[in-house]
């Protein structure tokens, strides 16, 4: 599984290239580092600086035989960006400029590897913000958002990263650097590049350049929780609000276990109930939007309607936003099974949250569920002791079965992580043998060689074949 | 170039395809029947019933190498639709149910076939719209709005067509039937097929089955309109209510002219000025978002800024829809070269609409300017003597170079049109050459014999070859 990478120093400077133990292990696993978010040790690391360098090693590469593995934070979590089959990682993050702002036209030019949190530093002062941000905009670069599609807390009012990405710069699989989308706010030229390359993990190209869209910082903000009797009262009040349509920009569900960890976690004071994290943003009339919340809330029984103060709400976005590190630590015999979330239409959130807590009661086993409920996605898992293998089948077979409830309901087995190595067993029952098919056959005309991130996404990349690598002397 | 399509009748029943000489010349050219919306008479007529029958009619073509180009409403005005040789017209008209509205979700279910303002008419006893439509949205299908990104005036609030399609059920070349996208309103699973379909102008594949996201009425909507002394006052004015985000559902920009043009056809008496039509919608606060604006205006020395009621509304919109019929039949010496549109970044309205003004003035040619510029988009044309060969070169000419310079700025040949004929040779200079050669290995690798609409597009398609072609005994 191991490839001659020497040609590297040949094609970009010395100091952009590792062959070292260190950074090579380190490129082995994303954050999660469980069964999905571990991939092999590649061969070398090297470290582009410009768009010449991500041509100058992919052309090589390609010619090679090399599979190339884009890498930025690793924060995707589902083994996107961890090699499948050794060769080279490309590590985007010293490409990480911000090049214009363009305050008039609502546009940021950025490299790859700039994080989330320093686009809105970027264009703070000129009040503007970049609403889809996920929660992990302080740890994840730009370009892995890109690649993976991803989307946060304020999705529900603002969308997600490809709704305010305007145009991107990628190197293709050969080398030749693509140009997809438009600085015009809308377009209908030519085939759209561009939302073929977001979400596509890295398979399809490498991002070297995006213009992202802004919006403006709204005048009125105001945040606050609800704390439910139950959970299935908290995820019918969410549906109920997000149908009755409440204009808010963060609506989150934390069940009670959640809340507990996040307190055991932080030092927090959350009461140990299912509530709903709110954020509401305007420009005119919020009290009215917020009361109208109220109002649906009541009908649902919620126990509290809480607004708070700038400093409460900072406390209780870091809870939600540290659910993933409180899980991690909160017992020390049990851990989450999987971080993996999945996406239903916003009329079955009620019914796909009380499935999974069915599934944990039946089984014994804790299902903690949190998310962007408002979008109808919802973050579970379940906390199970690793070496009692009874417990680790139960625990993976309720992580499944939710999975395949989500795409029963006419959801996605993703709603943001991207596929990498952890769902790629759901694309078909998600999508079709047929719309697969034709998945595999935009791979093979941007990527004939499988150079670019091999092994992710399709399923039968996981018998350990690159899907479609020719021979390297054709 | 004529194709032998008798097999048709052993694929679908004989209702379902005409041979004759009425409906072939009528599946020819669009509703510009101009250069570019003319193509040549189809060999046969389908009107499929269903998706079986789509994919029936695809597979037998596609082993046959016959051409199968898509037919709505020929609305598209860029011969998007109109065959450049022979074979199949494919008129997805009969296929026009709505299938399902799913309130709770804002979700409708509808066939290609449907026209837009059937798509409102559906919802609205749910207090639903469906945001994105174009000003021909009661005389265009949705299939065909999907086939072409379309956008319309609301989009400056809204978004695309694209922004709102959910999932697509569409018939490859081959016969096969894919589903693209998701009824969860996010997804990161897989390569994005739907948005790659969207915009492909029936080149990639035929929609049969859209799920569209729908919005809420507002509880305020009100418009009005504001009247400058100049058009350059008028530009710059747009741009900076967009600048200053104002938020605003239609902000449509019309020049003096075109005031003349639409009083003419209509018998309307609009003043004959610069002007700008407005509406806003928002649940709360109209009246202070309206204010927001008028200062904005006010400070480009607007004449008049005056909201109007209901029924002056209604003539002001319509004056603004049935523009492009005005310009037909105002000057029975001259008529448009071609009803064109492109998109610059917004911070570049004023000058492409100076620009092209300044062209008209030095060849002594009236250039009408109107359309969606709060998108940056403009419409614009040449008002020509056809019989004048040099007047025409000057129109065409003048045409040419507004093109060129919305590139030259950051903006694209076509915001909502589509490339179809007339785009064609643009789509280099806007893309690059690269770029263009991924968007061809799209197409190969979906419709490797060049079934599906062939000649659009891609540049080269306009010498008379089709692109990608194999033996028919392959």
């Amino acid at each position: 599984m191991s490839h001659d990478c020497s040609f590297l120093t040949d094609v970009v400077p010395e100091d952009r290239v590792s062959f070292g133990d260190a950074a090579r292990d380190s490129h082995a696993a994303d954050w999660a580092a469980d069964e999905a978010g571990t991939g092999v040790t590649p061969d070398a690391v090297v470290f582009p600086e410009s768009t010449a360098d991500v041509s100058a090693v992919l052309e090589a590469a390609n010619d090679r035989g090399v599979p190339v593995t884009p890498y930025a934070a690793g924060t995707s979590l589902e083994g996107n960006a961890v090699p499948e089959y050794a060769g080279i990682s490309l590590d985007m993050n010293r490409m990480n400029s911000v090049l214009a702002v363009r305050p008039d036209d609502f546009q940021i030019d950025v490299q790859p590897g700039v994080m989330g949190d320093e686009i809105d530093d970027a264009v703070a002062s000129e009040g503007l913000f970049f609403p889809p941000l996920p929660s992990s905009g302080d740890i994840s670069t730009i370009g892995g958002m890109i690649a993976n599609d991803a989307s946060g807390m304020q999705t529900v009012k603002y969308g997600e990263i490809a709704d305010w990405v305007l145009e991107l710069e990628a190197v293709l699989a050969d080398g030749s650097v693509v140009e997809a989308g438009s600085k015009a706010v809308k377009t209908s030229s030519g085939y759209n590049l561009k939302d073929i390359l977001i979400g596509s993990e890295g398979t399809l190209g490498v991002v070297t350049r995006a213009t992202l869209e802004l919006e403006g910082i709204p005048q009125q903000i105001r945040g606050g929780r609800a704390i439910f009797p139950t959970l299935d009262d908290a995820a019918e009040a969410v549906f109920d609000a997000v149908r009755s349509g409440v204009d808010v920009a963060k609506i989150e569900l934390v069940d009670g276990i959640s809340a507990t960890m996040a307190n055991d976690y932080l030092g927090t004071d959350l009461p140990d109930a299912p509530m709903v994290f709110l954020e509401f943003h305007a420009n005119h009339g919020i009290g009215e939007e917020i009361d109208f919340c109220r109002s649906i809330f009541e009908s649902h029984d919620v126990d509290r309607f809480e607004m708070a103060d700038e400093e409460e709400m900072d406390e209780l976005w870091q809870a939600r936003r540290e659910l993933a590190f409180a899980l991690q630590t909160w017992d020390p015999e049990r851990g989450p099974i999987h971080p993996g979330d999945i996406t239903v239409p916003i009329s079955k959130l009620p019914e796909v949250i009380r499935y999974a807590k069915d599934l944990g009661e039946e089984h014994d086993i804790v299902v903690p569920c949190f998310g962007h409920a408002g979008d109808g996605n919802v973050h579970y898992t379940a906390m199970v002791d690793r070496s009692d293998p009874d417990e680790l089948a139960a625990g993976q077979e309720i992580y499944k079965k939710v999975v395949e409830k989500a795409i029963e309901m006419g959801g996605t087995c993703t709603g943001e992580h991207g596929v990498g190595r952890g769902k790629r067993e759901y694309l078909e029952l998600e999508h079709g043998a047929d719309s697969v098919e034709a998945m595999r056959n935009l791979k093979r005309a941007l990527d004939p060689r499988d150079t670019l991130n091999p092994g992710k996404i399709f399923p039968e990349t996981a018998t350990g074949e690159r899907v479609q690598l020719e021979a390297d002397d054709d």
